[in-house]
């Protein structure tokens, strides 16, 4: 039996237990993990400088490092945050329909959890606690793979969680880590159709591309955002510029900022130059020549440029002769994440609304408001950019299936 | 350019424009393959004999050349069957939820379609239409892959369409079919996930298996189907026996129906003796020793054949000693598709409905009911059995996904 095979086999089981497993237990459980983050920091803190030292030696940059570190306050932050899961809304054994047919029997369609989920992610140990809240308290069982250079911490942190677990009646088994993260693991792992029920990738465009390559298992991508702002012809400018400011430099590393300002010809002077002034160096700019009279350009915008993810202070910027033009670049070079018309002209909204092809299309707003908590539905797992199964933010409902009940008294065909 | 490029490429543009179109264009459209269809019968059977002859070359089996085998009443058939598509409600662009944020963000989440669906099919041609009018109500574009053995047909069928679309406005390329029938064209489809959003194979075990290793799309599986029914010990004995009857007989090759009855240690006696007078040799049984005692067994059933769908009038039958041992079996061979529990006792028939892990669970009635009509859902394009997307019978609603349209003002983060 391989390694793979006996994590799966536990968690098939434990997921089979978790099916008579009540709220009230979950969250039982759930507080319970809250309580011991908090009540084991140090221990937390000591692995994770286990982890920060082999990163210094294997020259990790100082950024990384920073996302590594485990403090007392973020410990408190991620205590934090299963509390918040766990007061969410069950959605588990919602009936979302059903109806009596004309035979009699009566058929009940109702939310069940996923089964097994598997989450690859790297080096953040904050995900480990939140990705493992989420799955619980929608009654999945998870396995999960960090990188090895969190690998300390997410041992302590899985240990913590699967205690709380044991000490409140639930399987241990509900929460699992890949303690092995050799690449041949996680390879096993993506092929382990017959105990994951969905893989999840977290992490950037070269892990999911990976994991979509050779995964036999359902896949949910998430998190690649190359997002863009349209500047219509009839636009406000001003919101224009307020909206490409937010939207590209409020927090540049995350998958809802934009890579890409589209501006229509007829506004260009006017919304470059505002552009221009209102940032002044502040974010490099890849532009077209028109865009060069009027703004710093620091080179063309390339197709490379349009296809790229800077999660960073830099922009491409491109003239277009009309919506149309924008709609197909748009489509052509975008994520399927978030996407923004600025236009007070109401059939433009409509076309852009009804022809761009993303998970959140906005009209007149920052695409920095596509993320669970903004739009109401709480913690989330993360942005889908594929279209089966869930679509922009995934919480708890998004972490399930359905199943149909139906009761006779010996119907037959 | 490689050829399934042509075909994507094709497929994007067309699944752009259909963005636009709406119902009452679709139906127009529907209405003309319908009208098409009967209309040219003589040419569709016609280019049909030569896959027939082919096939006869080829020593395919009788009851496969039945299957491929088109006549005038069948080709009625599937106008009748474009006509019920056509009938029922376009699920696209339903509001399926929606809320105004406090900071005024107003949010709508609607239905739109998958956007280029690829189908990979056997050697029925029937598939082609039924597929391609289910994605074309649902505003979606389909690239249909069928067997080698059905090329005239699908050819001339295809024709017929795209002609038809063509003639009420819609993009012909909306219907596309691969004429190149190779496998390492059919390996190029499975890998263009640049331009397929969903692919669905509809066939064996092993078809559903290659495309689950092979490709680099989201899948879902439909059709296999392991079924069970479980006598429990508190079962109403005739009620049983014709559950059983009807699931294992009324129609042996589907997917829905059964391929291993359970039966409760306690009612093994009666059950058993009450089956083999209804069949009396009519059904092949692998049972085990008890079983023998009541009933003409075959052979002992091995794990082989809790593992296989028989698709024939040959079922496994298996003693066990009460409703865990049931589940699990059903939990460990089962295909996640439909099972059964026959008993008269609550707890035992909540149990089963809430640990059995299926697309549709029974209690006391036949499994042959898990069907799109059946379920007053319409004509169905498959029936899943994995968990992610959608489960059960597949009709136009499982054919959508959804965005987020937001609408503001100037709003930023």
């Amino acid at each position: 039996m391989s390694y793979i095979d006996e994590l799966g086999t536990a968690a098939k089981k434990a997921a089979s237990d978790m099916t008579t497993v009540g709220t009230k237990q979950k969250n039982a459980a759930l507080e319970a993990i809250a309580e011991s983050l908090a009540a084991n920091k140090s221990d937390i803190i000591k692995e994770n400088k286990r982890d920060i030292e082999n990163a210094k030696v294997n020259g990790m940059s100082d950024a990384m490092i920073d996302r590594l570190t485990l403090t007392e306050a973020r410990i408190d932050g991620m205590s934090e945050g299963v509390r918040q899961v766990m007061a969410l809304k069950d959605p588990i054994n919602e009936i979302i329909g059903g109806e009596e047919l004309p035979n009699g029997l009566k058929v009940e369609k109702i939310r069940v959890p996923l089964g097994v989920i598997g989450i690859i992610f790297e080096s953040r140990p904050n995900v480990t606690v939140d990705a493992a809240s989420l799955c619980l308290k929608s009654g999945n069982v998870c396995i999960l793979r960090g990188g090895s250079d969190a690998i300390y911490s997410n041992k302590c942190l899985v240990g913590i969680m699967r205690d709380a677990l044991k000490r409140t009646g639930l399987p241990e088994d509900a929460v699992q880590l890949v303690a092995d993260t050799s690449r041949a693991v996680a390879g096993d792992l993506m092929k382990a159709d017959k105990y994951i029920d969905v893989l999840i990738p977290r992490g950037g465009g070269g892990l999911i591309r990976s994991v979509r390559q050779n995964a036999t298992i359902p896949v949910i991508q998430t998190g690649e955002g190359n997002c863009h702002v349209y500047v219509d012809r009839f636009a406000d400018i001003d919101m224009a510029v307020n909206i490409t400011d937010n939207a590209k430099t409020q927090r540049p590393s995350v998958c809802n900022a934009i890579e890409t300002v589209l501006v229509h010809k007829d506004v260009a002077e006017q919304f470059y130059t505002a552009l221009n002034a209102k940032w002044g160096g502040k974010v490099k700019i890849y532009g077209d020549e028109i865009c060069a009279k009027y703004m710093n350009v620091d080179r063309p915008a390339t197709e490379e440029d349009y296809a790229t993810e800077f999660n960073d202070y830099i922009i491409s910027a491109k003239t277009v002769s009309g919506i149309d033009e924008a709609i197909e670049h748009i489509n052509r070079y975008g994520t399927k994440h978030s996407e923004c018309i600025v236009t007070i002209n109401l059939d433009n909204a409509e076309k852009f609304r009804r022809c761009v092809d993303a998970a959140a299309v906005y009209v007149n707003a920052s695409t920095r408001f596509t993320d669970g908590f903004e739009f109401g539905l709480g913690a989330e797992i993360g942005i889908s950019t594929q279209k089966l199964h869930a679509r922009g933010p995934m919480g708890l409902k998004e972490l399930t299936t359905y199943k149909y009940l139906i009761s006779g008294n010996g119907q037959i065909r």
